[in-house]
């Protein structure tokens, strides 16, 4: 048996809780085994066989030992206060556990315990006293339903995974921070089967206290964790999970995201998993870009992109370059990189000649095939790839040499090319595609090549890292519009009130006019202009086209003069005791495209803008764009000229121009008026808005402005 | 040195030219090498080293013996007729041994000489003379540029590929066929270090003589063969390479193909790799799909769907139950398959009450997430995944049970477990998803059930096996229209014209009528319905609306009358020399739905009928649907349901249903019109064409029939 445990007392403590829970100097371990394989004992191995940098303390009232190491009966006769525990006894004595813990001043710990929330309202309950309690005395928890964590940095391994049954973690840069617990050990296992570094990896289980986001900022700042890939199922608290976001782009973090629930059947099964809010797909999507999260569709894609972002090259506005030894991966590769969206221009025409001088049967345009010649001269290589990046100035470049690349009498000699290749261009993404064993692919690695088996995989990484580029260049965009707090209506008001509410928000509607008399609507009509629209206007009748109270394309005075009197008529016979105050007079406008423009209150990251165009677009298609209110004019554009519908405003086909930068002041002042509005506002609806041709403005010619019942 | 080699008198010769190809008795290396790393010494120690079936015959002026084997200085020289040779000779002396084997009636040979098509015209005069000299003697060509062929049935190794350096492949059910020599070559290096089994596999090179549409249809044929993975960047022979495709379908052999050249970069690339044409992106999707082809997008997606399908269990009308010891990953799975179109509909209710009833936490609906008690207790494997089968009657089954199914102390119980559930169901798709070490995978492999490591890539190659299951189980479509050859003008007709001709072969425009006075004006429109459109109507005047020669919305007998009066007017002004013959005077449609309906010549697969709704949703959304001519009606109609604008024709939102019927008759007999005509006929547009409420019809409004200049 060893010695009695000790902290160091030079060892400073940690800074903060989150620093307690992943690099504790001291973790207790309340249930302690002296059996490896049971859930109390698995940590302890784990920490012992991994040399563990702190003290641990086995908590056992049954044994005097555990596994080599001094045991104590109770939480109370721990000879120091850890500054982590690991909980690993059954629902209740786990809640006991935690209150004696917090008493003492324990700052965090892993709540492995089952039974919670998961299980149903009672467990539920017991969650919240427990997260109570804890907080109480400040500490936080981790789960409870929790598989753990892990920090390669310290050999902590506060968990029970059967994972590490297969091995232990290379250390390296990679974070995981993981809502999921066994598809957080199925991503560090697959990391560790592909040889990735990683720092550490957190499960969150539960989330009681700690989430994903909370772990993300943690991994922003620490300086072990040089990118971050997560797993979610519903993000809990979105201020939280958006600070961390960009605290990891301001430092120049990567995330890579794989945030699941996309279908029917998905959101379903996410919800009966844990109790998240799955939140509706295109607005996470939206969200997660604004912050340049990469959102990974599958695990391998996941990890691909992690690992290349390892190499910390991010070309902002990224462009590929490709040498390749076929052809035929020639086209596969350029058909990747345009479904992927990531450019591919040719070589200058200069630089194309060059090449052809060199190799005249070679393809110089991009892809560059150099055909297998090189395999018989390496220093093609050299001046084939030189010229890439010197000609071309390709942000990545992506070099294709098949098995060639792992046959043994080419591999040492392409390895020498590579190697002078990248001393030219240290600073340059290079990627190389090639089937190989993986002693020669480590190799190609440290000289500093990405090597990818499947080429397709290696361009969609390859996007990635110019996505990250983006994000970590962007300036800053314009400040949304500063609106005075509107006043709402206590209840869902009627058309006329929601327009002259937007309208003071400077969100315009189709110029119009309330008009008592025929002679009015004569001159109001001349002053709008031809054709115009004309409705009853009475605050007793709301569905006017019901009773044919509304009249479109009413070309000229007498047709007004007629249509106001018709209007008269069919009110007084459909609604004999409604008070008619006159006739509503609207241009009528043409030559428009039709948009809607809304606002819906997500219940994950709150107020959220649409923009789509009308109709069928919107309906059948699902062609819109979202953005978080508020934002600026920049920002609506972008989301105006995102949709694939977009060519109809920009142009398209001899069509005019709309008025788009109108259009986006609407779309601006809009989620400027939702943010100021606050939670009482469920939606707005404007639709349709009409763009005009460009300098002629945009206009709704609908509005509904939805208050929510249950107002906070 | 080894006797003289011998042909076994009692082998029978090859039946056909390709198969002396790849089971050749003998063959012939021409520019034999003893050294084993040169081009005409790498066949021959692969086939010494693999122990070829047949006789080796170096050719080699200069030495009497290669490699151990006695040599002949030239084909004359041979001491019987090869079956097959290799030519491993320079461009010109290449061309010589073609002629002397052609003469001597060797019956197959591989040209792996590069210099011919692929070099210019000049290349492409010699690779034409060398084709026409063999197909004189009824010998074929493989290549030239051709990276060869090997075949593990006979150990028969017609190769100079490197990727041999880091081993053979292991002998197996699927055959490659791969246009691109180091493309194929790259799939083959996959393949054989995924551990999968090959029959053979070919590189076709420049496709002088030899195609992959013939390699697929030997294969199709080819007992050893039950799987073919193919790769082109561009078809050559249509009907040849579609025949083989339908071979293999009768004979229930999957195909799965990588045709690059989606991209434009891509076809750019095409084209300069070879002399492909690459023909319609599109169009060679819906061919793929009509032979129930699935179209790979990724290298490792073609050779996943390869490897599921070496299970032969292909389920027609595929539905995907799912196990699982993680709900995250059930989330993941759920929506990888609503991506992929693969329904996972819920157990029965009462199968998920007994599921709940047996294990009180688990998620019985589908994913069934059994979660990680099942680890503890491996009998629910069984009794789950059995309820799956016999209760929720899934076509595949996919099994999610990550890093747990590798850990030691889990894996025996599991395979247990999974034995058994099999032995009851032996002829489902089972899929695993597991990460473990080879060995384990090994032996789930063994025990039937294929393995995954990403539960996504298993989803997709689940969801192919279907297409296949669907494509082997599909009645014949129903029979295409039969038309008489129309008598097509000389030149490409006026709209009139065309709707004449069309009309004639029942494809219907809007009703109109030509009049020659104001009254018989008045009388059509009456007959026709209100309102109608007027049409000047003049054999000089092609642009009627440019000189206001249209008039559209006419409403009554007084409006006729006077736009009878003013067409004549506006022409007499504008076109004063024109013969008048009257107005056109036709039914204005109005609530139809506008359609697009349109025949291409596509350069590689002939008349192709286009099916898409009007205006924006072709020109910026491209949502159209693609068919050879000629089909049915049932084809036609399946076309109009596939396209994602397809709900506004259905009665989405409320909207009328259109009268689908009418539509998908005047596509079917558009088919058959444009196979009928001939190469003369360069293309057809319907544009727009109204489809009509249901029982109402649907109509074009106008028509262009487009003659080819250069008729065949």
């Amino acid at each position: 048996m060893d010695a009695l445990p000790k902290a160091d007392p030079r060892t400073p403590p940690p800074p903060d809780a989150l620093s307690a829970l992943l690099a504790p100097r001291s973790v207790a371990v309340i249930g302690a085994s002296g059996d490896p394989s049971r859930i109390g004992g698995r940590p302890i191995a784990a920490m012992l066989e991994r040399g563990f940098a702190g003290a641990i303390l086995p908590v056992n009232p049954n044994r005097a030992e555990v596994q080599g190491l001094p045991a104590f009966p109770s939480v109370g006769a721990l000879p120091l206060v850890p500054d982590a525990a690991i909980i690993a006894v059954p629902a209740g004595a786990a809640e006991v556990a935690v209150a004696e813990l917090a008493a003492r001043g324990t700052r965090a710990a892993i709540v492995f315990t089952a039974g919670y929330a998961e299980m149903g309202p009672a467990g539920a309950e017991a969650q919240a006293r427990m997260v109570e309690t804890a907080r109480a005395h400040g500490m936080r928890l981790l789960g409870p339903n929790s598989l753990g964590l892990f920090n390669t940095a310290n050999g902590f391994y506060g968990t029970f995974s059967s994972s590490l049954e297969r091995g232990y973690p290379v250390a390296g840069p990679i974070g995981i921070a993981s809502q999921s617990g066994a598809y957080g050990m199925h991503l560090f296992s697959m990391a560790r089967d592909h040889g990735m570094g990683l720092s550490c990896s957190v499960t969150t289980g539960n989330e009681a206290d700690l989430n994903i986001g909370d772990l993300i900022g943690w991994m922003a700042e620490d300086e072990g964790t040089e990118v971050i890939a997560a797993y979610s199922e519903g993000i809990r608290d979105a201020p939280r999970f958006l600070a961390a976001l960009e605290r990891a782009r301001r430092n120049r973090k990567p995330v890579v995201m794989m945030k699941v629930g996309r279908s029917a059947v998905g959101r379903a099964a996410a919800r009966s998993h844990t109790a998240s809010i799955a939140g509706d797909d295109a607005v996470t999507d939206a969200v997660l870009a604004e912050f340049g999260v990469v959102r990974a569709r599958t695990t391998e894609e996941l990890l691909d992109v992690a690992r290349l972002a390892t190499r910390k090259v991010y070309p902002a506005g990224n462009t590929l370059g490709v040498l390749t030894v076929s052809g035929g991966a020639g086209v596969l590769i350029s058909d990747a990189a345009e479904a992927a969206g990531l450019p591919m221009p040719p070589m200058p025409e200069a630089a194309q000649e060059a090449l052809r001088r060199d190799l005249p049967f070679c393809a110089p345009q991009n892809p560059v095939d150099c055909t297998a010649q090189v395999l018989n001269d390496l220093s093609l290589v050299t001046r084939f790839g030189g010229a890439l990046i010197r000609d071309g100035g390709y942000g990545s470049i992506l070099l294709f040499f098949t098995h060639a690349g792992g046959a043994p009498s080419i591999t040492p000699r392409l390895r020498e090319a590579l190697r002078a290749l990248r001393a030219e261009h240290p600073d340059r993404l290079f990627v190389l595609s090639v089937l190989a064993d993986p002693p020669q692919i480590r190799e190609f690695e440290e000289d500093g090549f990405a090597v990818f088996g499947d080429p397709s995989r290696a361009v969609a990484a390859i996007h990635a890292m110019g996505r990250f580029g983006d994000a970590f260049a962007a300036a800053p965009p314009a400040p949304a519009p500063v609106l005075l707090v509107p006043a709402l209506p206590e209840r869902t008001p009627s058309e006329a009130e929601a327009k002259r509410i937007l309208a003071e928000a400077g969100i315009g509607a189709a110029p119009e006019r309330a008009c008592a008399s025929a002679e009015e609507a004569v001159a109001a009509a001349g002053a709008l202009g031809f054709p115009v629209v004309m409705k009853i206007l009475s605050p007793d009748i709301l569905h006017k086209s019901e009773i044919g109270g509304v009249l479109l394309d009413v070309g000229d005075a007498a047709a007004v003069r007629e249509g106001f009197a018709l209007l008269l008529r069919r009110a007084a016979e459909a609604a004999p005791a409604a008070r008619i105050e006159g006739v509503l007079v609207a241009r009528q406008l043409s030559g428009g495209v039709e948009c809607i423009l809304g606002v819906h209150r997500d219940p994950v990251f709150g107020p959220v803008a649409m923009f789509g165009l009308g109709g069928i677009f919107v309906e059948v298609l699902k062609d819109v764009a979202f953005h978080r209110c508020p934002f600026g004019e920049d920002v609506a554009e972008a989301m105006i000229r995102s949709i694939r519908g977009a060519p109809l405003l920009l142009g398209a086909r001899g069509r005019p121009r709309a008025d788009i930068a109108a259009l986006a002041r609407m779309l601006s002042r809009l989620s400027a008026f939702a943010a100021a509005a606050g939670p009482r506002l469920a939606g707005i609806d404007l639709n349709p808005v009409f763009a005009m041709p460009e300098g002629e403005g945009a206009f709704a010619a609908d509005a509904v402005i939805d208050i929510a019942e249950e107002a906070a």
